[in-house]
């Protein structure tokens, strides 16, 4: 049996390196990696998703071209761990990112955090370095601001971007703006050089990530360096924002103008692949971070279709993600996968696509896509979800048992009182609702509910919003929860959790005055490094 | 103005009959017309709406080749009014598909309704005649079983099917079984002659109405006839069927079952109109009756995606549809149209793709929409949401009004305990649920409530699962209630509500005798006749 497995995965790898070109005899250069992850866009945000204003041409087309994936899973349910997991391959619960401050609570990298990325994680464009790439990250890192976080310590090259969220304006006092980073230095910073209008929701941000990005392609083109181009741009996140030629032009309001200048900018990548004729050696995926943000909805947020809740949380809402894979003359274009995929596997793909093997001395959750997306094959994978400390939920195959349910707090849920008149919104409570309109009875919780011994099962192909969980008494239950018992004890019996990087927070760390500030005259002073245990609200 | 508005009418007619080829000197034969109706089939149910499970191939296909409508809407959130009003182009409210007995109560027609399709309504097939049509229905008439209201007397010349819905088995005591026609006579009744196994789901009633279309238009074409087909099958509707080859297949269980053998039958009829090389002489329109029946979910109701709610109820849920219009050579490929369609519009389109005009005796509800399937033209237009006698919301361009909101009362809703450890699912609420996992504060109510003075207001394009009413003192929602009172004063001007027929109730008029019955040895004796105020539980 172990001889045959080999043998099949041997013909495989085979199969893999024929259809790359591998075999030829002067092997050709390695093929560019463009990943594009977005933020807080959601499932239901595409037209190809279902989205009724159909506002998405270039990524329904892109859709068209590639393979769709309508089974894809962010890590976590949170920017910072999901993007930590997507360049290490690993669970965030692995690669550090998660608190242990409390149970099941949401952790990311605000201003005031200690931590980020751990040097012995061993990032996708460290390991891209080894066969020659040239790589740039365009946009959102989030890994950590601290001098020994920053990206071009970890196997980037180049670095047009914020190690944070556009979040602001801040005061420079109690809180400093946000900076924006070309390469090892501060360009300035939001608000301030890099505007936005949260007014107008006017910001030229995007254009200047296109920009990047289009550059990036024509010089390594032109060096005929193979290039890795991670485009992490966070216009859907709110506050959201568009350049004024789609301010006002999406039936969806602010969120759906970020989206169309989004699509857009998407075509025009997609477009100068193709009139750089480079198309064919360049692998591009498209997915986003995690859920689309329902508290920030309807003016704000995005859609996840018919799945329920959002970010924040481990219902599909908040962890199914859209996913493309374009490649063209290696996948086969109008593709559907129903494989089980998730961020992770853009790691380990993209070193696939190099030519390169993932890191042996560790566990890592990505699985190589590359037999489904060349070859159509199918893998049987569990789907973990994590929030914070906590295994909340695995699927496995169309099953989903979840473990721990809970959303957030009753007291955050409850806060303010209903129909204030002044509110943007008829029924007004100022409660944080991750499931607005959504909520299902012992299952979108406020409360941590503990379900380990009987989990909460849905069967995802019937049931895809989560409302029926399957009876405790019935045979597909029994066994069901058999299945996926012996795969959670697995899982967690290998399980090493890595150092908790997000329990230390400190003032004194925030972005008071990044490398470059002095040139610019922009250097803020810290006040006195106070470390304390960060709280974490959800 | 006026003289002007007339000549740019005429202008688009003429393009309009120079795109359909009536300007050629020798007049061709009047294109075919195809219509498939679905039975509870909701928005959310095709790959291309977003379906998870991609399972609608021929369907996704279909929309590739013509124009999908994501803005299409039945005429109410039940089968018999919706029914009636596409073969009228009228609302409910009008043709008398509705009831007066109760305020905002939904209406059909069981075997004990005593009323019909009045006679004094002309129906599509009726005026398709007069162009030398041939017409057939196969599947459920549902607009009155009593003799009178026979589809042969209302202009169809063919028809396999049945009067009512596929409900039973029945005892053919308190209640006969549901007959099955072929033409004037009953040939068998649901669950005897046509068995429906309501343990396995199997049921060869799609396959037979499958292939009364297939011989339909191959007999048609033969004869050189131009035809009317109306293919009005029910495998969706909950207890849902499907025939053996296609159970067991769907990642969606028995639901997905039956939608993948309609796609599959939907790619046999589209495929024979190319072989016989008259697609492009063949108009082919794709919808369903209501909102899928979140009732019956998870394992016999469908999916309406990210809208709120579903049959029963005047939500987006309850009445929007999926909408594909296909007509090769004619129709564009690949198009998506924002028009907001109604159901109602397939009767004044089929006359206009007849070369008809509709009566002008009597106003009509249902849009011509050739302009804007042959030329992409958009038509302002309202879409009335009524339930029973009550006008329960207005759509107008993006915004939808909801004057008065209710899903059913707190005694149907509240029926039942949680918990029962028999049920097939962990929560079971006996109690009935349009909305389940969907209920939002002030909107989703179990009393009637009035909003007419200040209407719920939702932006459907920032807002499509209605969860966010509009602030009353926002400008928005002012400008938006000016606008939509004067539409809704100008309909109410002008309605003159047709006499109800979905009010008197009669246990004698049910199926007990229906013609043919003598020679199948199958006539029941009907009891007393005592007409008596029909009940209606929603």
């Amino acid at each position: 049996m172990a001889a045959c497995a080999t043998a099949t995965r041997g013909l495989q790898q085979l199969l893999v390196l024929s259809a790359l070109g591998f075999l030829a005899t002067s092997a050709p250069q390695p093929p560019n990696i463009v990943l594009l992850l977005m933020d807080d866009m959601g499932w239901g945000d595409l037209g190809v998703y279902g989205e009724p204003s159909r506002e998405t041409p270039n990524l329904d087309k892109m859709a068209l071209e590639g393979m769709l994936f309508p089974n894809f899973y962010s890590a976590n349910p949170l920017c910072s761990p999901s993007r930590a997991a997507l360049l290490t391959g690993r669970l965030p619960i692995r690669n550090g990112f998660y608190t242990s401050n409390g149970h099941a609570r949401n952790a990311y990298t605000p201003q005031e955090i200690m931590g980020g990325i751990p040097n012995s994680e061993h990032l996708l464009p460290e390991l891209l370095k080894k066969a020659g790439y040239t790589n740039k990250i365009v946009g959102k890192w989030h890994l950590g601001h601290r001098p020994q976080f920053h990206p071009l310590k970890h196997g980037f090259d180049e670095w047009f971007g914020s190690p944070n969220c556009h979040f602001g304006p801040y005061d420079n006092k109690v809180k400093p703006n946000i900076p924006v980073y070309r390469d090892w230095e501060m360009v300035g910073r939001f608000y301030e050089e890099f505007p936005i209008n949260l007014r107008t929701g006017e910001a030229n941000l995007t254009q200047l990530y296109l920009q990047e990005a289009l550059d990036f392609i024509k010089t390594q083109h032109a060096r005929q360096s193979p290039f890795f181009l991670y485009w992490a741009i966070d216009a859907t996140h709110a506050p959201v924002y568009a350049s004024r030629p789609f301010l006002g032009t999406s039936h969806r309001g602010r969120y759906g103008d970020a989206v169309r200048e989004i699509d857009d900018s998407v075509g025009k990548i997609l477009s100068l692949l193709q009139n750089l004729g480079i198309s064919k050696n360049t692998f591009v995926f498209f997915t986003s971070d995690n859920g689309a943000a329902l508290i920030s909805a309807p003016k704000e947020g995005g859609s996840n279709g018919p799945f329920l809740c959002g970010k924040q949380t481990t219902f599909e809402g908040g962890m199914r993600e859209p996913a493309i894979a374009w490649w063209p003359g290696h996948i086969a274009a109008g593709q559907v996968s129903h494989q089980l995929g998730s961020i992770m596997d853009l790691f380990t793909t993209s070193l696939s696509v190099a030519g390169l093997k993932p890191p042996s001395d560790r566990i890592i959750d990505g699985l190589d896509l590359l037999p489904t997306l060349l070859q159509g094959h199918m893998m049987d994978r569990p789907i973990f979800y994590y929030r914070g400390n906590t295994l909340m939920a695995v699927t496995l195959g169309q099953y989903k048992a979840h473990f721990w349910t809970w959303t957030n707090s009753w007291e955050e849920f409850r806060q303010g009182t209903p129909g204030d008149p002044d509110s943007g919104t008829h029924f007004d409570w100022k409660g944080i609702d991750f499931c607005p309109g959504q909520n299902v009875s012992g299952v979108t919780t406020h409360t941590q509910e503990e379900h380990t011994e009987l989990p909460l099962i849905f069967h995802l192909g019937r049931d895809p919003g989560e409302r029926f969980p399957l009876s405790f008494a019935s045979a597909e239950y029994q066994d069901t929860l058999s299945r996926i018992t012996q795969v959670v004890q697995q899982h967690q019996k290998s399980l090493i959790p890595g150092q908790p990087q997000l329990n230390v927070c400190n003032q004194a760390v925030m972005n008071w005055a990044p490398p470059g500030c002095e040139k610019l005259g922009k250097c803020l002073t810290p006040p006195e490094s106070v470390p304390e245990k960060c709280s974490w609200a959800h």
